[in-house]
């Protein structure tokens, strides 16, 4: 697929999901829309992903696209409304759009009125099937190999540790699959549930269905974690997949020196020896998984201090670390697998 | 209010939420309809509940009453068909409907004819409401006292001890309020929230707004609690009450001699007391609460086993213990207050 991103005034910091898909995804990125940078190149601002042009708006791309992806997730969820000319030139060109907002494309008129006429499709990755139902408590019966990533916090690089150990097993020739559970991991799979808008009843029935269908096209399945267990507001979100997924194994997701629950500061991260012990005491009533690697987040150290803070990470958990992003997920890939 | 409560071919061991009412409500239950006993009486099948005749429909309902209830929770929350008559009879009366189905009645295009032509209310219990949002993390500041029953499963007590706790307090001359967290504790209380019907991400946050709400008006608060945290299915649900109303204590309810997750008999539930360790483990990294009592089903056992098994259970959690209902919540109330 031919695609363009709409990341208006928020690339690259607040533009997780377009980055991940400049990263990870299989598409040809064709253009980036922000009207702040127009006249840059993608990789003036992020240097090792795929290259693109930063336009202003939809009518720059001069290139046919099959989708527009809104690759920003704002606080609240929310359409604004300063896309709407974008959205509405994409579909007058017949090429999809796809957002993975809480607010729904689908439920504007014009876009569905516009994606009717050009005979093209509106694609909201967070809308959950209608057909969800509580989990069987089966997962762990399926024959793939399932690894979880965890972490003691959000955005402390659960999706990026998925996909990094996805790359680096293929590379080594493993059948290996993502079970996306977030938006940004949804639009570079094209497949997947936004765990966190199903219904607290079923959010474990549905990572359920997800690692039963995966499982049966791959031979290893990494599943992308969200929230953290200890998180005051999002851990029933952890616990589901956590229990809905069975894993084998997990994988502990940390970022460097912080030392409280990111927009809860008032709430501190417990010790990450204990955050480890607190994942397995939790993973075992219903399937026992050990943490077996660690991935810490050590984008604002210099070299040497990422260094040191890996090997002190990974004395605490007792398990090989390493920081998949700087360094090499390839160095955790073998416990990951439970070769170690 | 008086009402009547539907509970067709379910009564009384399958209509849960007519027990409660006719066990716990303030309302005064003029009639029950159910065709399979019409002719008997409430207390020919529940001995210790206010008594009301059964009849088979809302035709055969007498005196005027304020509502309709339906008092079955049906697997998969569905509505049937044959209460159609009885619902319409009672819109028709002019009475309100009171569901917590999955289903909603508002959804139902005749019955909201119905309601508007004869001025009379649909309530769908298990509706939430439209404003929910993520947790701030802050309920641990509410100047209420907050007790939270927990269980080792679904079906183990929590709701029962939730309000037998309430009212042994309250015999005590303690301001005691309930945060009902399921349809039959909200028939019960005329408020809360239906926790499982919650998005994932807003679950710990609708708990949360309850508990502050509630705590405006009580000195101690008993929550409901949900599932288990060891439960395949219903963990998250569990993991976002404990996180989201931060008890000050907990209170552990267990049925006994259950050793396998009902429903899901491959999960064995662990040892009592290592379910006690588990739920204050994951409340730490929160707020810290301990288990401080117990509250055991006997209902299955004669009263010199029931009296064994109580002694049996304290021992195993380090905490007293009771049967509320067999014997009296009184005996584990000032655990649950913190006094002992």
């Amino acid at each position: 697929m031919r695609v363009a991103l709409l990341v208006h005034e928020t690339f690259p910091e607040r533009a997780k999901t377009a980055v991940g898909l400049l990263r990870y995804g299989d598409d040809e990125v064709v253009a980036v829309l922000d009207r702040t940078l127009a006249g840059d190149r993608v990789r003036d601002h992020v240097p090792d992903v795929q290259n693109a042009p930063i336009v202003s708006g939809i009518d720059d791309v001069e290139e046919p696209i099959d989708a527009l992806v809104i690759g920003i997730a704002p606080i609240g969820g929310g359409f604004d409304e300063t896309w709407r000319d974008d959205v509405r030139g994409a579909l007058e060109r017949g090429a999809d759009v796809i957002a993975g907002l809480h607010a729904f494309l689908a439920d504007d008129e014009e876009f569905v009125r516009l994606a009717d006429e050009h005979d093209c499709e509106l694609r909201d990755l967070r809308r959950p099937p209608d057909d969800l139902t509580v989990s069987d408590g089966t997962a762990s019966e399926v024959d793939a190999d399932v690894v979880l990533t965890v972490g003691t916090d959000c955005s402390s690089g659960k999706m990026t540790t998925t996909f990094e150990l996805a790359a680096a097993a293929r590379e080594r020739g493993v059948d290996a699959g993502v079970v996306p559970t977030g938006q940004t991991g949804i639009a570079i799979e094209n497949y997947g549930i936004a765990v966190d808008r199903v219904i607290s009843d079923f959010t474990a029935g549905a990572v359920e269905r997800m690692v039963e269908d995966r499982a049966a096209e791959y031979d290893v399945l990494f599943v992308e974690g969200q929230g953290a267990i200890g998180h005051p507001a999002y851990s029933g979100v952890t616990t589901s997949i956590l229990h809905g997924a069975m894993p084998d194994r997990l994988v502990l997701c940390h970022v460097a020196d912080r030392d409280a629950v990111h927009g809860y500061e008032h709430v501190p991260i417990p010790p990450v020896g204990e955050y480890a012990d607190l994942y397995e005491s939790m993973a075992d009533p219903v399937a026992s998984a050990d943490v077996v690697a660690g991935a810490l987040n050590t984008q604002r150290l210099d070299d040497d201090a990422a260094g040191a803070a890996v090997e002190r990470f990974a004395e605490a958990i007792d398990a090989p670390a390493t920081d998949p992003v700087r360094f090499d997920a390839s160095e955790i890939l073998s416990a990951a697998l439970g070769e170690e």
